[in-house]
């Protein structure tokens, strides 16, 4: 199932997505509303709404999106790291989040935004200390995600708070699918159409299992919070004007503007 | 004024702590119940409950704690680093939290777990892009924070989430002092009641306007978020049955015990 989270007359609604969603057919998608939430044993309510008639907004609100960085080899290779003994996590706060969509805006302290396309896993539980067998039990699924990082910042700053963790650095979306096997997925990044990333999560140094494993020794994930599994090689600069688009095989596509910062 | 937030026959709330506060006098503390929350206008209720007859909570919830590293010269050196040329940014998450006399749990992960005795900054109003005169007007007040740290993993991972963002690594407490000169305040930390730190904010390489001024650049703040400002020398380890005290001159003293995790 694909769940997205959309506004509609001022309401804020889950709803399943129910269509055809190959590219240019979007306004064929229906969103059927969901009661209750997604986080929870919920229904559906059978009231549908054009996709085209909504307003998409990040599929959760994180309380904390974990990210992983250099867990791609190749990609850990042009930025001249070694892949780590450990996996590199750090926080990329609530604040941070946007919708598909949703202006990425370039940040007044930088001068060399980067697109980083990623696999975004949404967990749908509260687990903390999750043994490797159980981890399926506690995702609820994935979705697409940008970990925007202004490199010119994260290489001059220890801690990379500020570099990847500026309003907007966070793009989430279009939906969440819940149906899915990460082993697998073509993840690439087109930047005004023209591609810049595709990798495969099976490049990944560490599994989707390894990463919840390795974040839920230290810390209580939450159910809305998302874990970011890091970048193909490919990563590259974003201008004023350019669209962005992360496209992750049996997801789809999230679509996002460079503004000026207003 | 004081503010504390505390739960009394399972219910929450807010309060302002009324009487005098000197070491050992705590049972002649009352808490006088808010009306509403304290992040918008308030008023007191008048009701009062005696401090003894609740446990404090931590004084807030917070959305993101952003942290500072290496923000007191003498303490960056004794751990070998230098005073970097921009402030070194990360996020505690919300799950690391808790309050005045709740446990500690040792993580598994870690042989070398240590305090930072640090003056917290209480976020009032959601701000960005703070100009520095404008600093004092989204400041709700001060507490005090232990950045507990387990230093090992801090230096075998590039990125700091799992050595300061485990569950239980940021105490807070007891209460919030809206009415404090953050300029010149004595931090101290003692172990099982021996002194281990004792600096004063004076010595912070970076002021409290200087923090707000550098995040906000970057990032929304929101009512309730939390600024660490960095600790003074002295920091070292915890081990499990210790008690740790920060107490910050104007503020009050923050009490927790190590325990093994459960």
């Amino acid at each position: 199932m694909r769940i997205a989270r959309f506004s509609i007359d001022g309401n804020v609604a889950f709803g399943a997505v129910e269509g055809d969603s190959a590219p240019g057919a979007e306004g064929e998608l229906v969103l059927d509303i969901i009661k209750g939430i997604p986080f929870a044993d919920f229904e559906l309510s059978g009231t549908k709404v054009p996709l085209g008639k909504v307003r998409l907004l990040p599929p959760v609100l994180p309380n904390k999106v974990v990210a992983i960085g250099r867990n791609y080899a190749e990609h850990a290779a042009e930025l001249g790291n070694e892949v780590p003994d450990a996996p590199v996590a750090f926080f990329k706060p609530s604040t941070s989040v946007v919708g598909p969509g949703d202006p990425i805006a370039y940040p007044s302290f930088s001068q060399e935004l980067h697109h980083e396309a990623e696999l975004a896993v949404v967990i749908g539980r509260m687990c903390r200390e999750v043994p490797r067998e159980r981890v399926k039990d506690v995702i609820l699924g994935y979705t697409c995600a940008n970990d925007v990082t202004a490199r010119d910042v994260q290489k001059r700053e220890n801690q990379w708070a500020r570099a990847k963790g500026f309003d907007s650095s966070c793009p989430l979306g279009p939906w969440i699918e819940t149906e899915l096997d990460p082993g697998d997925l073509a993840v690439e990044c087109t930047v005004n159409g023209e591609r810049r990333q595709l990798g495969r999560t099976s490049e990944m140094v560490r599994s989707v299992e390894d990463l919840i494993v390795h974040i839920t020794e230290a810390m209580t994930l939450l159910p809305g919070d998302v874990v970011l599994t890091g970048t193909p090689a490919g990563v590259g600069p974003l201008n004023v004007g350019d669209e962005v688009a992360v496209t992750i095989e049996g997801i789809g596509t999230l679509t996002n503007k460079v503004i000026k910062r207003g």
